[in-house]
């Protein structure tokens, strides 16, 4: 942990955010390109969004399974777009138990191929249908260029896998799962995203559609945080799955996948983090509480140290998470910006003049300076961090969701659009052009259409690139 | 899921559980050789074991984080005896991205080495000690025989790494997990295992002392269930890692690694399954009972199903994990024996007579036949459950413990330990022999030293095979 300045957002944000997920000890450098170390403080964050998602599959009728690391290379070819979008990236295993193999195997990129081997044998009849499948996992693309948690050659997720005995189903499973990444994000992680679906270019490689939330970072750049795809039939074709359906007609089912994976810890990053270090909303932050105790000799101390012990006995009774700092040799002031800089959402002092008082100084990272400072009184101490905590995870939405709001601009032409992704921000506007269209806009302005938001000013109107008749706005950003 | 008859555990142990392992649904066969699928009842029972031992790791203070899958060649070459132990069986990644590697990276088959060179950056002084640390993770190990769960090239896991300021240190970290594992098998898995000491030709590679949690499997053989590695400053000074010391001298500081795998879950399987399949204890088991509705026409099913739904709900509300069987178009004999297989611990079962009378009848999986059914008043069912859950927790214990000890035999001679290793069980006796001697007992009867148990007859014994003078005793058997 280290209290050095960090470059300040304005200055450089990349720079920023580079700086600022090592320095508040969420991840370090890897001796192996493009792969990343997850500190503990950084893999608890990540259990936080697991243990928020898991629930939330669960609770939709989920279960969880584990699949091979390892596909053999024929099945990857097996789907052809999918292939042709996941080969540039794969690493391969050619030798194992100090022998060539016959057969290369891929460490998995997205484990879409060898699971529907699986489901191809647990689905005989529309009985085994619905199948909801959840997995965590690593995976490995091997990318040019990495960025921690943003991109990284191996990452952590989850992939969800259904099948479904129709088209209609799997659409509301993609949706439902897309809602509940949706539910996540706003809930938990106190990020505003926009859900929408992806244009044809951006999908993901073999399905039919792409669903996504999309979040807007703090230097106005969007951040793909979580997707979900309506497969169709094309891998269980590919992959021979059929079942006999109530009429006893022999069917392909129809599949989905949906993925969110240790990016969501950059979204967290770059969504709330201002110049002093991270903010973390109270749902997923590790620590939700730091106790700083303050004292000059040893009698102040064994006071102090008393009260101390007593209101974390209350506070942790309350499943509230707290840490004490109890570092010997470190000013109060290096611990606040300590603490500051792991974006920890509440601060409790408490010194001597407190103990005489039964009092404390209760401090919110999310508003800065005094005015985020207030002395109150021990007794009721529980039932006032939680009604704070409430209130810094409302209000870190609610930043959140004005400056998304803010920076949102309608556009007309595409001068219009130019104008406003230069200057950082999102454009929104009719859409009726091609996917060579969209291509020729991203090499000359960076942006591209991040989707076509579910919520849409309805009617028709005119494409403010090709002039075509449109039936749909399209939400266009530079994106991480 | 299937009810057909499994070879009896008399018959042949090893074809039974081959057979058990699947028709549970734990896990499915992989089209990648030697790697499982393990299915979502499978799945669950890891996540009881993982959620058991996790909590006892962060009790006792030790952090979570995550480190690359892929390990430079070059670091496993660094601690001769590791490379030399693991190098047979790695997976190599040799192309990434399309291209040749220049160095090839292997598939993590345990991570000292790349743990060892972040600790040296983590670790600057005596202030960083001891320093924590467990990753949950999967590894590859290219077997040549696997065996579901208990050998299988890719496994889950957890491996904890810690580094400390002295021996002393180092040694109460590794018992102190190995006592951690032994509480975790006994009281949350019922399975009795035995701790002690490998041998020198036993202990893992690179380790100074390894000790072991050996559990007695249903046909007496042995499993390796947990190990805990003091590692002396063996990989600290492979990978130059240094710490000031409080009389600011640098010093290497002593490292640890400990490891527990889904072999745990073949080792429940193999303690506890019967003929009837898997029994399953209460505390680890995905569903603590199973409630089988029972009626013939619509008017029983109605009544019958209103009682099941209030039941449940009250047994949901006391946190107990239930499942209803609510299949349609199958006898409840079929279920009883379905469930029998899947190891449910207890079965409540309802029908209109029960309805009428406010009964029901309670089985218990470890107990079978008429003997283990009760019948039971509706009112106080929470409570009469919890009891009966309790009580066939302690009861698993109790026999797999009545079964070790019944099958572990004192020998004076290598006859003698013939005998018992021939006949099935575990011989102990007095050992003064070298690792030659346990190569050729190994040769000669399939035995190893399982280790020399923590629990000594105290004082001097000679030696059964070298008739020199030994101070402990050694447990020997076959092993999985």
């Amino acid at each position: 942990m280290s209290t050095q300045a960090v470059t300040p957002q304005s200055v450089d944000f990349s720079a920023w955010y580079n700086e600022i997920v090592y320095k508040a000890g969420l991840c370090d450098l890897s001796p192996v390109r493009g792969c990343l170390i997850i500190k503990p403080y950084g893999y608890e964050l990540w259990e936080a969004i697991k243990g928020g998602l898991d629930r939330r599959f669960k609770a939709t009728g989920h279960q969880n399974a584990y699949f091979p690391l390892f596909i053999p290379e024929s099945f990857l070819k097996r789907e052809a777009e999918h292939v042709e979008g996941f080969s540039p990236e794969l690493a391969v295993v050619t030798i194992a138990g100090g022998k060539e193999l016959e057969e290369p195997l891929v460490v998995r990129p997205t484990s879409e191929t060898i699971i529907m081997e699986s489901f191809k044998n647990w689905i005989q009849s529309y009985r085994d249908l619905p199948l909801l499948i959840n997995q965590w996992a690593n995976v490995v693309r091997w990318e040019l260029r990495t960025r921690p948690f943003l991109r990284t050659t191996e990452f952590l997720w989850q992939e969800g896998h259904t099948a479904h005995a129709t088209f209609e189903e799997a659409e509301a499973e993609t949706m439902q799962m897309l809602n509940v990444y949706a539910d996540f994000a706003i809930t938990d992680a106190a990020i505003p995203v926009v859900k929408g679906k992806k244009s044809d270019r951006e999908k993901f490689a073999g399905a039919l559609y792409t669903y996504t939330i999309e979040a807007m970072m703090g230097d106005k750049r969007a951040l793909q945080s979580g997707t979900s795809h309506n497969l169709g039939q094309n891998f269980a074709k590919a992959f021979d799955i059929k079942f006999l359906d109530e009429a006893n007609q022999l069917q392909n089912p129809w599949t989905t996948s949906w993925g969110l994976s240790t990016r969501m810890i950059g979204a967290i990053v770059m969504t709330h983090g201002d110049d002093k270090g991270l903010r973390l909303p109270p749902t997923v932050a590790p620590f939700q509480l730091v106790i700083v105790p303050i004292y000059k000799n040893d009698d102040e101390k064994s006071a102090v140290m008393e009260a101390v012990g007593r209101i974390s006995q209350e506070l942790l009774a309350a499943n509230i998470r707290i840490t004490v700092d109890k570092r010997e040799g470190v000013s109060p002031g290096f611990k606040f910006n300590d603490w500051e800089m792991r974006g920890v959402p509440a601060r409790l002092e408490i010194g001597p003049k407190d103990v005489a008082n039964g009092t404390a100084a209760l401090a919110r990272r999310d508003v800065p300076g005094k005015e985020g400072k207030q002395f109150v009184p021990q007794e009721g101490i529980v039932a006032r961090v939680q009604d704070l905590l409430k209130s810094i995870q409302a209000n870190m939405l609610q930043q959140a969701t004005v400056f998304r709001d803010a920076n949102i601009h309608d556009v007309n032409s595409y001068d219009a659009l130019k104008q406003v992704i230069e200057a950082g921000g999102w454009a929104r506007g009719w859409w009726g052009g091609t996917g060579d269209d969209e291509a020729r806009i991203k090499e000359e302005t960076g942006a591209t259409i991040r989707c076509f938001p579910f919520e849409q000013p309805g009617g028709n109107g005119v494409c403010f690139y090709s002039g075509a008749q449109a039936e749909q706005v399209a939400l266009f950003a530079r994106a991480y």
